[in-house]
């Protein structure tokens, strides 16, 4: 009974310390993610770091992992309990939205780790490469609910479809965090609008 | 005289580092680019730099302006000399694609310095912010002379244009060199022409 407590409370910790590493990658980057910067925002040595983490690739990895995990709890899940069809797809981009915009004072993680690592082969990209394409084919997954719905077209090409919700929502990310301008939300919203638009019977 | 080749060579040898600093940025980050890094790849020693450059934040702002007046010759400028409308469009945007896809080993370095700028207050983040600012203003400009010659309709909004335009390039940038999708450049081309139709009178 000790030791789960402890295997407990280790799984605590280590959530902990994915947490702050989350929010430090999402302001400095992945690459940025050092032990010696992560030990000092969790206020732990480095050494007591080294006993969660084995190297900085792992590391990373873990975070990315940690990641998705969060986006399935915050966009995925809550859009999949909406009806099929059009009511999940709006859903699905609106919290999609929030992520992209507010969920992280640093941005998506995502966002940041791709352009770090989209030419760096290793366990750190593929890791990105897997989560983005789990992503990518939900979206494309809710686009066939809404064929099956009646809500799109039956002839929808849904991969392309996720091509261009995927775009609006990298565009947002820069007007929104890098151009500050006051009309992403719209513009982003009018994207998707026009989207639906295009794809409905 | 003397002076005025002196001024000459150590023009060229500042765009030389420059073009090696692009292309490290391109492959790092623009905050990986250390004096250190720079002097290695260059084959030249730190001092040596620092007589070009006076702080890693001028480096990197001058990084960044270097990209633009790459851009501005690979992209922009040729694009500018096609018939007004539809075919400055097209060619803009093919090769926009091109510098996303092929321009450098790394990706485009303001995809790279977005994710890591876009929340850090300085002079990187405004010069990428200038940058930015115009190469969409560009887009705004060409749809205007579509408009003018009546191949977009006269109502068209020339920043939500943009906006969608600069969406499918930064999907494409993701589905190309991060998921190593096959259908990366057939899926821009078909974001392009819907956005062209959608568009035209």
């Amino acid at each position: 009974m000790g030791g789960e407590r402890l295997v407990g409370r280790t799984q605590d910790i280590r959530q902990t310390i994915l947490d702050h590493a989350l929010d430090l990658c999402s302001e400095i980057g992945l690459e940025g993610l050092s032990f010696g910067a992560l030990a000092k925002r969790v206020g732990m040595s480095k050494s007591g770091l080294y006993a969660h983490f084995d190297t900085k690739e792992s590391l990373q990895s873990d975070v990315l992992d940690h990641a998705a995990a969060r986006f399935i709890d915050s966009v995925a899940a809550p859009a999949l309990k909406k009806p099929r069809g059009l009511p999940r797809m709006r859903d699905l981009y609106s919290r999609w939205l929030a992520w992209e915009g507010d969920e992280f004072t640093g941005g998506c993680p995502f966002f940041t780790a791709s352009s770090e690592f989209d030419d760096r082969p290793g366990q750190v990209r593929n890791s990105l490469q897997r989560h983005l394409k789990d992503m990518l084919e939900m979206v494309s997954r809710v686009a066939e609910t809404c064929i099956e719905e009646r809500h799109f077209v039956s002839d929808l090409d849904t991969r392309q479809f996720a091509f261009e919700f995927y775009g609006a929502l990298l565009s947002y990310h820069q007007f929104r965090r890098l151009m500050d301008s006051a009309r992403a939300d719209d513009m982003a919203r009018e994207a998707f609008e026009s989207l639906l638009y295009r794809s409905q019977a």
